[in-house]
């Protein structure tokens, strides 16, 4: 904050604050200052507050915790603005801060970051982080060996995906991380195919994308199974992505671009002539949030630094025939990638 | 659009899309004209979006589908501005719209909508939407069937979010709502005390606070039971809370003010010393999102119309003690409230 010349910080999106101070409620604001910081929430959060918060004072109020910060804010002495995150503060909710301010107040106490303070931060993760991602996934990786034993043709999409979200609170998880994706035979050709009533198919292609909670961190993996026997065309398919998904993987280093660890992917792809095929980019990173930077995109500039945790996602859909994509998390050392998933890639036919 | 005096709208806000034109994946933008509709997504979604879509055409961009909405509207006969929701709008994204534009166009182009257009809309379910929020809300009744008989002392409270979970996927629910709160013992008294690995007690209160997704639209519903005999303080704060509960949903009805409907609950705790105990609004509206208007809290002059779906879910929390929290959904008619979870209410004793 003082690097940055930044007197008062208003902080109010939620994994901000958990990284911050470790409230995990879904409503709150938090004020910091050069001196220290407080987070406001509501009546609901007393408890969970007093037991959770650290490294801030805690007020509890009826209105607006947002309202509330910037008061408090505006009476520290030493504090000249309200510093905030445009990225995550709304068109609306700006004006309805300014409009609570004093009029000589409105051109000059609210001043928005110019870049990221918190998401840098929360971008590289210490030693404890890292544990506990490396262990939530592994969870996804059980998850994966036990759904193994429960695909087959006839069963419907949404009882896998039953069946791997029970798994995952079993072994421990808060939840999932998003919404699980189980896509068979033509639908595996839908990148975001959520699990629907269909019938596993007697031959085809499956993707499962899961990921869970734990502690607060997501995890995040696909992989592709085979029911029966693949043709040619699709057994080549899935060894194409694999040596993509593979060459991204080894990019992965302290100091890559993301872009260069994207074409490293992409370029296996455009080589077996499915460059057109692979439509999204190769990753992101993983943290509280399950899509956090840095984007593993075309073009990104973005350089990879030890402590990052990534996807590394390629995938390839040919509507109305069939898709594959092969996902791992990766953590980024100095001299290399950490695979977060060490779940078996080459191809399952079940 | 025509009343308002809009020209072009620009919709981001993803349960608006789905709302107005069927589209569910994770990225897109809605343009509209008084003379038809565009839908901007990315080539992730190409599939889905041509399967999904109706009443507006698609286009796949490359890059963002707001900034390609902006630039047909911009070249759109007859429209003279890009109205957008303030609300779902961050101002990061405001300031990439703005910079997007000539500079001729940035003081005009852009405007803020003065109320929400989409949101009243979705506020008042029609006869299909009510049939699958009322399935939905008996799939949670079923749920709590269900988990009665799995509930005994010493199992973990993230045992119960499982087997809760596990049978929402076996009814055909897309996933969960939001994270299971299962708090039992002294953690009742945490409003959202989601599970935990706590045992559950051998004597105690134990919260259950759940909802599916199906079709996109959310259930909500709490319940809280008892294990062991109760003493009497708390036989009785249940007993206040459930007349709170009851109370409430008498005095649901079109017209009525969403002020007095929560009055109606409140009043109920307050005549047993309970208002402190009481620490937030009772209820919200329910459908695409889990948290939609109108809000039933203190003071809010919003009238509750026929076709809204809320909740009543008045609770008392006692910190170190316990808490207790009952919740309905119910449908406002015009006479009356008509409520879609019909599970028990009488305490219940395991």
């Amino acid at each position: 904050m003082t690097k940055a010349g930044h007197t008062g910080l208003l902080v109010t999106h939620l994994p901000d604050l958990r990284y911050l101070c470790g409230f995990t409620g879904s409503s709150a604001a938090l004020a910091v200052t050069r001196r220290g910081a407080r987070l406001f929430t509501d009546g609901r959060y007393t408890s969970q507050a007093a037991e959770e918060v650290s490294g801030a004072e805690v007020g509890i109020v009826a209105g607006s915790p947002a309202l509330a910060a910037i008061e408090w804010l505006r009476t520290e002495p030493g504090v000249h603005s309200a510093t905030f995150d445009p990225s995550a503060t709304t068109v609306a909710e700006r004006g309805r801060w300014l409009a609570a301010l004093p009029s000589r107040l409105r051109k000059t106490f609210l001043s928005e970051l110019s870049e990221p303070l918190v998401q840098p931060l929360r971008t590289i993760k210490d030693a404890e982080e890292l544990a506990i991602i490396s262990d939530a996934a592994l969870i996804g990786c059980r998850m994966f060996e036990h759904i193994l034993g429960v695909i087959r043709p006839g069963i419907r999409e949404i009882d896998i995906a039953a069946e791997l979200e029970y798994k995952a609170r079993q072994l421990g998880a808060e939840g999932m991380s998003f919404e699980t994706i189980v896509a068979s035979g033509v639908r595996s050709a839908l990148p975001h195919g959520r699990a629907t009533t269909a019938l596993l198919p007697r031959k085809g292609f499956l993707t499962l994308d899961f990921g869970i909670i734990l502690n607060g961190y997501s995890s995040d993996m696909t992989r592709t199974v085979y029911l029966g026997n693949p043709t040619i065309k699709e057994r080549d398919t899935y060894e194409a992505v694999l040596e993509a998904q593979e060459s991204g993987v080894d990019a992965v280093r302290g100091g890559a671009r993301c872009g260069d660890v994207d074409e490293a992917a992409r370029c296996v792809l455009r080589k077996a002539g499915l460059a057109d095929a692979f439509t999204h980019s190769s990753g992101h990173g993983v943290g509280l949030e399950i899509h956090e930077p840095p984007r593993i995109g075309a073009g990104q500039d973005t350089k990879l630094l030890p402590g990052m945790v990534i996807t590394i996602e390629p995938g390839v859909y040919l509507a109305g025939q069939f898709g594959i994509r092969i996902e791992d998390m990766v953590a980024v050392t100095k001299t290399g990638g950490k695979v977060l998933t060490p779940a078996p890639k080459a191809l399952i036919q079940l």
